[in-house]
């Protein structure tokens, strides 16, 4: 059974990577869904940042397993991945994990993927990081390797998934990063976000990103959601309230969902600044109409590739910073991907079947666009 | 002059007090604007939650004067006062002051009123707190008497007002106190909100409450704000981007205000609790659509009136907790009092002319009527 | 190998469970090492505090398996265990791990054991601890099980173990748990302490209690770490600056070990007032000469074994709280526990060989006696 | 009256700066007390630290004014002076003030002087560092004026002094500004700390510094305290409990004081790793044998003198960056120069009388030295 399953997961994986993509699903914007603060990037996804890339593992087998791991490399895969990346972490609902962010906090830096799985494959995923490091990077002496502290977030898909069948390997970190890629991100039932649930629809993964205008400093920002949160009554689209009127396929439980975001940019942010984007990405998420229920762990990570020189540790650095007064423009920025890469989550996501039958509903595309046109918030569809 | 500044002071003290309280002005909710989350006690103010009073001293004299002094008292203004209540702050974004956190983040302790007025006032305010405390409550030996680390936050008004001229006086804050009141609260340009501005329109003092259903606790939630945030094309009312069309009257400048939060509740929460709704008043904020830009200080305060034995200092209390998973009503709750609140602030606004002439108009009513029911959004008004 | 190996474990952790206990050796105290801060209590361990089990899982095979796993059960073993604590923690230096906080920091809540072990092994170990709640209290539905966000902190073992060579496995952190026990808890070289370092001398796990007066509130504190950090030339001991005379076996590398301390009361905290006895844990590790030094991840747990009922769910709790007046004692205890426990670590700790012939030796007794002697500060004998 | 003490006071000033500086009294060093980590700046001060000045106003008048303010200037008082600097607070414990804390936590930032005083006189202080800042760079247009978060920070002096009688004026700030220099620094019972108690002898400001080797970046870390915290048997001088020998003129009270610390370096640091030094000040109080009180404000603030283009707010700003790999010799300078400090704070320490004739001793620096000889840890004093 291994085997097959890994060959499953490798195939996915491939068919989740640039290489393979397939024509693309419409995404929210696609769809005539506006959104706020500015125009995305190429992609219109996190990889828009320069030389940050995004790999899956998607697991799909059987009737119980729909599970997978996320990888988002900030300085690609090869020996640049060893450089570090300032960063900088907030929890706006910690009932979640997040790991390696004591040193986060600590350090001022991101070192290494930033790993999206289910709840309970944080350890083997952590564990995994660790030993792909060791691999590629052994360690001299009785030192370390680089990536000893691993970031490794989840969200809970067993609802939808086996979790405690613990299908998740240590090879499907592996897959994740060697077939991560850069250009289009494939989202919503795929790696991490296979099994997910967002406003009882369909979730997963979404991204989005913004490019500021040359003369707010021209810079990227990306952002990437592992959307597993929030009940449906609350959901807002483009500002309405459309949970209100979608009631089909509820599940009526207490919210236990959660949800990761991860936030990168080119422009020159110190650590402290980093944690300000951080706690913009909440205000992205209040947008889609999320409280940030008791049951969820909505912790929020922020790096930027600039600065790559801070790898030095014996030396004094020169450094870019950008000043806290040309901020405002990334604050939007963030806000507005952060609300858009839910709403693509959402739209990307397929009604699924999965643990013991279990069936969740995808966000009916043509309801919403109705809702939206009477409401005459549709926009021209290109 | 000065005893006239002060006569005047008195006088719009006690006229923005409930005893003179003359026919209420529309709010939000009777002009038709919906928003979710449950419904609001009473007066849809902070002083529905019971015992919490809140007074205004207005100053608004000649050309250049336009500011003043807001007291919320958590107990009430007898020897109940000197109570403490379990409390809570979070820093959405620190450009801005509220002294006498450190130790509510310590003791998990709110002590004595909680006070807003312009920046340049905080100091004079902060001491003359400790010094009505000293009357009321005389220290005893060479010890110090309560409300010695007083708690009093600010925003800028410096637009309006004579900020420089340093108008408030200690007394100002005497009348504060002394004319607090339960019932309805004044809003707009009152107290500590005169001269205010919030996404470039008139804003100040808003208020809103919740109050749960008795299956999720019967508890009520009370949100007042001092609003003096955002940029226009930011605003959102009731989902919609309203800032968007409304484009009279902007100043055009970097965003420099701040909006200080204060939510009140009678649920049994402890202090780690009670800062956790203080996250989600930044979820309230954001649905008005403020990124909290570079400029502003948007701290926030939360206390309950609960458990009122933690005044004893000698023996173990007996207390009550809410388990965090009944919160999520509290959270919802918190969320929709903060966005009424603000809303509030702006339809209470009305167009002021103050400090060099400086203009600031009041939200055009009927126009953001307007596009509300352009976007079937406008709901029956009673 | 591996079942050879793990029945090395298995008589290890008997061996260091108090049902075998051989004679115990001198401790610091028996030295005539001074202490601050009150009398310990019965087992000068943080056992002292009552239903606080500690198991050990000892692997020490062939030339260079050197690690282990240490289980710290605040509410035993049974489903008493099931019932969380109040807890919190505090990163003093975060370079290090310790998963399962951001839930501690929201929640104010202990799931479950906390357990120690070395850096490379916090997945699987993290893992290991939902298998084992989910075997014993399986999931009802699609829902989860207890402790399903679990504790797992660590230290570096690099230098005496085979780090990367992945030896410890899911049931050690069983077994570590299945023998953990009240009583005596077994020192240095033992459980996740196996293969530490300290003050470049042989350190690992030591514990330390203290019990309040009466007149204090009669409550118990239990301290122990797993200590792995520092430099020579800083160590004191009883105030005396005795690195800088001991300079035998140094390995005179930046400092990269680490602290892990936990804190145990029956005191009646509230989180935000465990929080600051994690404070007070800096306090003492700082009299024993640390800085905390850069490379050090210095994380600090606390949790009170009080206030049994806050397991529940669904209504309003009864709790009992000590005042923050009161809490001075507690300060105190935990200040002149911590610095105990990191000393007896130092004093259980062996000469020991491991990975590579790396050789680390145990603290001189005799030496430090002898310093101490000088000084006219060795307490007289029992 | 009023004239008199602030002639009083200017004097005091004056005699306070380094102009008319008497022969200075013996120091701890001195006085043989060893201390750790390495050697000293030119003056044992924080204003070692290239362009930091310092300046008190000392107010003693009749039996009960014991009070005052000290200035501490970053980066001087011309021009240069509304350059920011990078900073950073922590709060081992709160029961205290240090206003405009949440902008430092927000940008990173310290703008203008940190300015020391006594509890009630907060505010007043704080607004005449804003009226100071107006006078000398007047706002443009409806701005503001540079400082307008002012950082003034408490600790209570209530026993020697008249605190409710409002001593402390606007002027006084401005005489402290106005006369701060750089030089040797007054210590004990001046400026701020004219009032202060310091485990139950006098206490008052006391400062110290480190000059780290070439091989470890030469930089320069200075300490200035203003030390009113902790009880009698609590006390340690060189790692030795003197408090426990020295039982003369207890005040037996519950601990009530506080101490605030300040620290400041050339060293290139970003303000998360100025939060680093401020987490070490707590190890240096440590080792005099606090446990941080709960009524002790313990608050600390640390700021880079280096990177002075970070005034810039328009364009992308180059800086320095030391490595966190690189801090280890500053943790250690700062531990140590906090401990200094604070026993140099003692040594100048002299018995005094003031409000309601309480009087609090001085340190018998004669018997602190013979307890020290008698136990072989006085040096050789030069």
């Amino acid at each position: 059974m291994r085997p097959r399953r890994f060959a499953v997961c490798l195939l996915l994986a491939v068919s989740g990577s640039a290489a393979a993509q397939p024509p693309r699903s419409p995404r929210a914007r696609d769809l005539g869904v506006p959104f706020a603060f500015g125009a995305p990037g190429r992609e219109n996804a996190i990889t828009d940042v320069a030389g940050v890339l995004v790999g899956h593992t998607t697991l799909v087998e059987g009737d119980s397993v729909r599970t997978g791991v996320t990888a988002i490399l900030p300085r690609g895969r090869g020996d640049a991945a060893r450089t570090p990346c300032f960063g900088a972490v907030f929890s706006l609902n910690g009932n979640g994990e997040m790991t390696g962010t004591h040193w986060v906090r600590e350090s001022g830096i991101v070192e290494g993927p930033i790993v999206l799985t289910n709840t309970n494959a944080v350890g083997v995923v952590r564990d995994a990081i660790i030993d792909y490091a060791a691999r590629r990077w052994p360690p001299e002496g009785d030192g370390w390797t680089v990536w000893s502290l691993p970031i490794v977030a989840e969200t809970w898909d067993g609802t939808l998934n086996d979790i405690y069948g613990r299908h998740v390997k240590a090879e499907h970190l592996g897959a994740a990063i060697d077939t991560a890629a850069s250009g289009p991100v494939a989202e919503g039932g795929v790696g991490g976000g296979t099994g997910m649930i967002c406003y009882e629809y369909k979730g997963g993964i979404g991204t989005a990103s913004r490019v500021l205008a040359e003369a707010s400093g021209g810079h990227t920002v990306g952002v990437l959601v592992q959307a597993n949160h929030g009940l449906r009554h609350q959901l807002r689209i483009a500002g309405l309230p459309v949970g209100l009127e979608l009631r089909d396929g509820l599940r009526r439980k207490e919210e236990a969902g959660s949800i990761i975001i991860v936030i990168g940019t080119d422009a020159p942010l110190l650590p402290h600044q980093l944690e300000r984007l951080c706690r913009r990405a909440a205000l992205g998420l209040a947008r889609t109409g999320s409280v940030a229920g008791n049951g969820s762990g909505d912790i929020f990570i922020a790096f930027s590739t600039a600065n790559a020189a801070i790898g030095e540790t014996e030396r004094t650095v020169s450094l870019n910073m950008l000043p806290n007064e040309r901020m405002g423009a990334l604050f939007e920025a963030t806000v507005g991907a952060t609300e858009e890469a839910i709403v693509n989550a959402l739209v990307a996501g397929r009604t699924t079947i999965g643990f013991r039958g279990h069936t969740v509903v995808g966000l009916p595309l043509e309801r919403v666009r109705d809702i939206l046109k009477r409401h005459r918030l549709l926009e021209p569809t290109r």
